[in-house]
C-alpha cells in the first residue's frame, strides 16, 4: 500500500489489487481553532472525528448503492478509520456539486435580492470549481463544457444524481428530525465504461442541518445520525 | 417630460407619447478619479464623454437594426446627448448579459486553472444580476428560471441574440483593426408581445477592445470608431 495523497482531512493509499483506501484524519477544516467546513484550510484535530465521518459515509453510502445509485464505496474498516474505493477519474481537477433546500449561506449572499432568507429552493443544484487559491468559483454547464470539464449529456446525469442522492440523505435524516437545508458532494468518473459515480464522503461537514429550527454543528449531527434509537 | 430615474451615466425621462429619453452624461465609473467601466460608482466627468458614448451607440443600434435584431432604439439626437428608446421591462431587477472572445478579467480571475490567459472563447455568454451591493453576482440558467427572472425559452433566446449581436459588433470594429476581447449587454421584453429587444447602449465602457496587441481604453476607441476614414 502506497500513500499517494495527503489531503486536509484525508490520506489516499493506492491498493495492490487497483483500489485506493482513504484515511479518514481526525483533522478538520476551520480557522483559528474554530470547526467550519467551508474552510480552505485545517483548524483543528478532534479526536474520534475520523472515526465518526467515516460511518456516516458508510450509512450513507450504503444506502445510496441500494437504491442503485453508483459510488466508489467498496468497504468500511471503521476501527482504522479507512475506506476502500474504487478507482475515480474526477471531472477537470476536481469540483463539488452543491444541493440547495434552502435560500441560505452563499446562495443568500448572492441572491438576497430576490428571495428571503431561507426561503425554500425544492433542490437547486450549483457546481463549483475546486480550486483554493481563487476560493472555488462557481461555473455554469457552458463553461463546465467549454473548459472541457465534461459534456453536456454528464451534466445532466450528474444533476440528475445529485437530486436522486439528496433525497435518500434528506429522508435518512427526517428520521432523526433533522432538516437539510444544503449539501455538497463530489462525482468521478467510474469503470471502463466512465459512468458517473459519487466519490469522497458524505459526514457532518459536507452538509448544513437544522433540528427544531436549531443549527446542529457537523460532529453533533453526526452523533445524533449514528446513535442508536 | 419628467425625470423619473438618475442613473450613474445616464438620466430617464418619460415621454407624453409613451417612449423614454435617455440623457447620457459625461459623467464616467471608476474610482479616485481613473476611468475604470467595471466599476460600481462615478469617478470623474469628461466633457464629451455623454455625446461620443451616444453616437457610438447609434451606429451600433442601427446596424443591429439592419439585420433584424430588435433593440429599444428610436432615435438619437446627439446635439443634446439623449437617445429616444421604446418602453422595455428589465429581467428581475435588471441583469447583465456578457459576451467573451478572450478569456481576461473576471474570466480568467475565476478559471484561470483550466485556460491560458487571452485564449480564443468563441463566444462564451454569461448573465449576471445588477447588484451593487452584491458585486453583480454571476447566475445560471437554473437560477434564473428558479429565482423567477426568465423562462428557458427566454435564456435560449438570450443567448442566442447576444451571440448575433456579438458579431455585428466584432465585425463593425474589424473596420476599425480593433479586436474586440469581450462586451456586456442588456436586455428587455419590449411591446405587447413582449419580445426580447438589446436596451441600454453599446459604447466604449460596455467592452475591452484591443489594437494590434495594446488595449484601447474606451474614450479612445470611441474616437477611432467614430473618425471618418
Amino acid at each position: 500500500m502506497k500513500l499517494i495523497y495527503t489531503g486536509k482531512t484525508k490520506d489516499v493509499y493506492s491498493k495492490e489489487d487497483g483500489n485506493y483506501l482513504l484515511k479518514f484524519k481526525d483533522d478538520v477544516t476551520g480557522t483559528d481553532g474554530v470547526f467550519d467546513p467551508g474552510a480552505n484550510t485545517v483548524g483543528l484535530s478532534i479526536e474520534g472525528a475520523g472515526k465518526a465521518g467515516l460511518r456516516l459515509t458508510e450509512l450513507f453510502f450504503k444506502r445510496i448503492n441500494e437504491e442503485g445509485i453508483p459510488t466508489h464505496f467498496v468497504e468500511a474498516d471503521v476501527e482504522n478509520a479507512a475506506m476502500t474505493v474504487k478507482p475515480a477519474e474526477v471531472f477537470g481537477k476536481g469540483l463539488e456539486v452543491i444541493l440547495r433546500y434552502k435560500a441560505v449561506g452563499s446562495f443568500f449572499k448572492r441572491y438576497g435580492k430576490y428571495c428571503d432568507e431561507g426561503a425554500d429552493l425544492e433542490g437547486f443544484v450549483e457546481v463549483t470549481l475546486k480550486d483554493d487559491e481563487r476560493n472555488d468559483p462557481p461555473i455554469t454547464e457552458d463553461g463546465l463544457e467549454m473548459l472541457g470539464i465534461m459534456t453536456k449529456e454528464e451534466y445532466k446525469e450528474l444533476v440528475n444524481l445529485t437530486r436522486k442522492i439528496g433525497e435518500i440523505v434528506k429522508s435518512e435524516m427526517k428520521k432523526k428530525d433533522l432538516e437539510l437545508y444544503d449539501i455538497k458532494f463530489e462525482f468521478g468518473r467510474v469503470g471502463e465504461d466512465k459512468h458517473i459515480a459519487l466519490i469522497d464522503e458524505i459526514s457532518g461537514g459536507n452538509m448544513r442541518a437544522y433540528k427544531n429550527g436549531k443549527y446542529i454543528e457537523p460532529l453533533e449531527l453526526e452523533k445524533l445520525m449514528l446513535e442508536k434509537i
